[in-house]
């Protein structure tokens, strides 16, 4: 690589650059391989049968009209998996919820369940014959909606499915409770001079990634098989499909394509199991691809929620307690992130008094699936919007406010842990310092600010790197590349090994060619992955030195290594020339073998990430459109390995996040059937709805990184649904309190407030 | 698995029985995927323009009517390869020697050789471009015969190919020489009572291989590729195209298909770097499959040779001297295994004076490639047939020849090294206490034997490993499953492990996945990978009793593995519950991590491997034609770890041995075009034309592998040629010193006896 030299910076020579992606090419040209894009020889189609019910008994169904459709070759129905996959608590009882998700057992659950399967030698026959299985329902009475699921009189969606954790005498669709926090609130509202209390409301929203899910099933009556799909982890895919399906987990192999977006949600599977049963029965190959209306009626969006905030300030700003009570909507399964959502709410904030309620509800509606710091944003939606009113109303600068009360290095946080080094701080200073918060507005323009807090995740994790004779390498990584992930690890591993960012090819390896790995979730994938190549490069690097010392004749450890060579060292210093890597592995099958390096951990030291957007806008009073004029993501990254992305990283983040707040949702009729399940109704921004998106990268080191690296891919989305709110309240003076702030909303708070 | 007990032997559990074999169903229902069963979009197809001529220089090639013809994307000529790529000595220049075996330079060197290249939309379209290239040739003068080639007046292949080994005052076509051996060969020959010296010719034979050579290349402007294709060795493959395409060795990623029969002749590549530049000038994938015209015209056959040999023998069967001179013919580039073939002849004997030479000749041929003991079964034929007519002339037994001047342990090789614990003496007294060697013969049929020796092989090798949370395993190898291998490994890892067979995967690594590994030869794999799997097993078993000894609080070296349990020893014997594997496994991420084991290196500790055929055959004096009546391969395995398969390799090697003795033959007109480039005019041969071969496996343990295990391909290779000559010489009364026996040979034969 022609190194710019001012790219240099931190002591790094390749971290910190801007390279261009090694993917690139196969990206623009078409010849990287997406989910829909395998084949295989006598492959089948395959096709599935949705409930059009929203809660219905299966009575019985009858797929002989289907099965005798020339072309069909296999029909699946639940009766095709195995019994051994029951309804009880632990791991077994969630690969039952998955296995009931994927394939509807004795009920239909939500509008879209799958209730049966089709394989056919094209895709045309396989639609045509799921018009030949007749279902017998008994439909339902259903509840779609988070009160109201919560509520007396709500139909049950399954008996059994709460946890111990759950008080006595809620709904039985209540099936997971948090609560956390500390100190005395009640006390801490006594001593406010203002209190403010309010409630919230959030639709769930889809990821909107471009790509269907997509995949191509291999299993034979052997109990051996191949799975290629899209999916955020393959190796979490191959645990699951083999425990539905009851395989050996080893004997099911699992490719991960290309992923064209995922954001959290191709981390569930949903048709891959079912590809697998079709195929085993078929004995041939069977390929899968959702339509767009099958993504958003039958994948995972996020939960909806209702949220009741209560904040006490002091006329100086200072919050002296918060309480908040988060109710999400996770579909007909339990997993909504009230545990997360509750512990992220106040997480930016330095709190004497602060406690905290999450319930997770189910309702009639699709399994709710990560997307993006699951949980968060509502929270922050509703957090931020109360304390920007509260500010208005003391007269308070928000970002001082937000300074005064923020969490700091070696405070404790609202939900239990005490902070190791954040950046929340250091991200306020900056909006402070930023031109853009300084910056004049024109009329009808409103500003807002938002904070928002993200964990971060370590996780299990693997990673192999293998040197050519040629001295470059190649590294395997387990975890799929959903956002630039191949050219950090290249730069990590040219770091360390000292060779160009070229000469290292990363590939993400198949299940069955590498240890674990947890899926790419959780921001985890520069930071543990990221540490994994580190240590793997480290270790190949220890070798490259041992056959150095071994051809000098002396102790290894009087070798360093140094840009690509490796130098006598201590009392050896300058005896022998410095010895090029290429030199090492060109006769390395003489001198001992291949030289590999490797590294298996879960590593445990992901750093939390904070940050704080800054958004202008402007409403306009006739249409109620809300335009977003300028928009700002200050957020800390630890260290940007491959700034180019992270900056990627917290724009997407952003525009995601600004879609949530003023457009999208799922609207369901009142037969709980999903009425926008098209890119045309349900509406995602598209280019011409965004400004540029500006952004800071803050770096406060990550101490549990070698290189310091931070998550960056969810905390971007946390802050904007609240900082939009904000500004929409400063630029209309209307404070929505639902989300979206779509234009027939925004005119009807127009409406009501003057009227 | 269910083992059955009486499988059970020398303290193993699984090594030694005989499991189905793990890809048994995909081969059986046509899922497993081999060379030409790979599609990409957008594919396109690919097809070659071969010389016509044996020798011509090439003034000038016209692609423009084919450029031009509608469907054709890419042309490509020797312009289209990079000149970096240079004739000099080293492994440069052997690069050069593949660059130009794989597309013609400034001369085509043989019938068949490739001049020109074009990828287009459809194969038919390929085809017909092909027509429309015009090639201005100017034909040279060509020899194909070993012997003419070295003659004064023989036209030269290419000036300055000859290495420094050569002689001075050699023909330029005599590119290498050996000589080995030790004593006094002259005064070896004035000690015994019967000197004989005669001189032996073999022809090139093809392996035969069903799945012609196919692949599907993927090569981008950035210089990152794709490439799948049937191979022995997809890391050699790598390699060899990065660097005859100017490429980075990490940016090729290549997958190996399954096989379907290599023998040595897929060690070479031939189109895959075509395919590879036709797709880097096209940016489209480019599949390419071989007819089996072009299979036997263009890739390699064996050397054709031609052999001197002298023996002296006292009456009771002592040889007191030998003496060699092998004339090996290579095909337009040097490499034919001279020295293989000087070294294996005499080596199934301790002898006090020996002495061998071989010459490596070039000649208008395709170049040779390596087949199943490459060398070696010429020069048993002509060794072993000169012991069975001294034997005949003295009255002599010839197993009991054989047995007075066996190789042993602790004696000196015919060409060097001191033998280790070898097999010749233990498989000599298996072939004496067979009941086929007693067994009467009937009129007409004549009984032969012949011993055989290969040196097998270690290479360089990587493998690792991977548990899976249920406790099962993934094990990643990176040689081609050519003969069983996945079930060898599968046992040998469960062995260590002490989980079933069942429970274990294993898969061939594609380059980017897995450390260096040699090509699948040498008879290698059993031996090296099976090495490396145990080591790499080995390794996961000590993470897995950590484990143990941390949720037990003891020293990790107070944990002992048995049967897939870990056990408190020493002083903590019986104080905890054994713990199994499951359940260190099942938690494995919280307690550290991933759990695998790995293991790099180039094992030097391959054991060689002697063999002794018997068979009885009859010759039909009207036709001419041999039945082999019966046939029992002898052979050392060390230690058979999954016997059916060593059984199927005896078996493999006499079939083909039988083929090559009997009808197998290149047969090139005098225009130097080949004859017979169809299995209906070569032939091999069939079901109908062999009997059921009987094996016996005997077990020399080889102190080089932890279970004792030497290859078991190739040897039985090296007798088949020899035994049937003596068979036939004993059943026909006619000694036949050119192969192949065919029967127009022997009607010649057995009327030149009796005119």
């Amino acid at each position: 690589m022609a190194l710019d030299d001012d790219l240099k910076k931190d002591g790094f020579t390749f971290v910190g650059t801007r390279p261009k992606r090694p993917d690139g090419l196969d990206k623009v040209t078409g010849r990287a391989k997406f989910g829909a894009d395998m084949v295989a020889p006598g492959m089948l189609h395959g096709a599935i049968l949705r409930s059009p019910h929203a809660h219905a008994r299966i009575k019985g169904i009858d797929t002989s009209k289907a099965e005798a459709l020339e072309g069909v070759k296999a029909v699946v129905t639940r009766a095709d998996f195995p019994d051994a996959v029951q309804h009880k608590p632990g791991l077994a009882g969630e690969m039952w919820n998955v296995l009931e998700n994927v394939m509807a057992g004795e009920k239909a659950l939500y509008d879209g369940h799958a209730v049966a399967a089709v394989a056919a030698t094209s895709a045309l026959i396989a639609k045509d014959a799921l018009k030949l299985i007749e279902v017998d329902y008994e439909v339902l009475p259903h509840v779609t909606d988070v009160d109201k699921a919560m509520a007396a009189d709500a139909p049950v969606i399954r008996e059994g499915s709460a946890d111990r954790s759950v008080p006595e005498g809620l709904h039985p669709n209540v099936v997971r409770y948090h609560e956390s926090g500390h100190g005395d609130v009640d006390a801490g509202f006594a001593q406010a001079d203002l209190v403010m209390e309010d409630t919230y409301k959030t639709e769930a929203t889809h990821q909107g990634y471009i790509e269907p899910h997509a995949c191509l099933g291999m299993l034979g009556a052997d109990g051996k098989g191949e799975l290629w799909c899209t999916t955020q982890g393959h190796f979490y895919f191959q645990k699951v499909c083999a425990a539905v399906l009851g395989l050996e987990t080893s004997q099911l192999r699992v490719t991960a394509s290309e992923i064209g977006g995922g954001f959290g949600g191709k981390t569930t599977v949903f048709m891959e199991p079912v590809s697998l049963a079709l195929s085993r029965k078929a004995n041939r190959p069977v390929k899968m691809v959702m339509s767009r209306s099958e993504v958003f009626r039958a994948t995972g969006p996020t939960a909806s929620a209702s949220m009741d905030i209560k904040i006490g300030m002091t006329k100086d700003g200072t919050i002296t307690a918060a309480q908040a009570v988060y109710r999400l909507q996770g579909g007909a399964f339990p997993g909504a992130p009230a545990d997360m959502t509750a512990m992220c709410g106040f997480a930016p904030y330095c709190l004497e008094n602060v406690k905290q309620i999450g319930y997770d509800v189910m309702a009639n509606r699709p399994k709710q699936a990560a997307y993006r710091a699951p949980g968060a944003p509502m929270a922050a939606f509703a957090v931020e919007s109360v304390i920007d009113e509260m500010c208005n109303k003391l007269g308070l600068d928000p970002v001082e406010v937000r300074l005064k009360n923020a969490a700091r290095d070696g405070t404790k946080s609202s939900y239990g842990p005490t902070w190791d080094a954040i950046g929340q701080v250091a991200c306020l200073e900056a909006v402070k310092a930023h031109p853009h918060y300084s910056a004049p507005l024109k009329e009808g323009q409103g500003r807002g600010i938002a904070s928002g807090f993200w964990f971060n995740h370590g996780g299990e994790t693997s990673v192999s790197l293998a040197l050519s004779e040629d001295g470059t390498a190649q590294i395997s990584v387990g975890t799929p590349d959903i956002g630039g992930s191949r050219a950090s690890m290249a730069l990590m591993a040219a770091e360390v090994l000292g060779i160009p960012y070229e000469n290292i090819r990363v590939t993400i390896a198949d299940t069955a060619t590498l240890g674990y790995n947890d899926v790419s979730h959780g921001s985890r994938v520069t930071y543990a992955s990221g540490l994994a190549t580190i240590k793997a490069a480290r270790d190949a690097v220890e070798k490259l030195k041992g056959r150095a010392a071994a051809e000098w004749g002396i102790d290894p450890e009087a070798v360093t290594w140094e840009d690509g060579y490796a130098k006598p060292s201590g009392p050896n210093a300058g005896e022998f020339e410095p010895m090029h890597i290429t030199k090492i592995t060109g006769k390395m099958g003489r001198t001992g073998g291949p030289i590999s390096g490797h590294f298996e951990a879960t590593p445990e030291g992901a750093g939390v990430s904070f940050g704080t957007h800054i958004v202008d806008a402007e409403v306009d009073p006739e249409t109620g459109k809300t335009s977003i004029i300028r928009y700002t993501v200050v957020q800390d990254a630890g260290k940007a390995i491959h700034p180019t992305y992270v900056e990627g990283q917290f724009q997407g983040g952003a525009a995601q996040g600004i879609g949530w707040a003023l457009n999208e949702e799922y609207i369901y009729g009142k037969d709980g059937r999903l009425q926008n399940s098209i890119f045309l109704d349900y509406r995602i921004p598209v280019a011409s709805d965004l400004p540029m998106i500006d952004t800071v990268i803050v770096e406060v080191p990550n101490p549990g990184h070698p290189y310091g690296v931070r998550g960056v891919g969810e905390t971007g989305i946390v802050p904007p649904l609240a900082a939009v709110a904000n500004a929409v309240s400063n630029a209309a003076g209307v404070r929505l309190k639902e989300l979206p702030m779509s234009p027939p909303r925004i005119l009807k708070a127009l409406k009501d407030q003057k009227g």
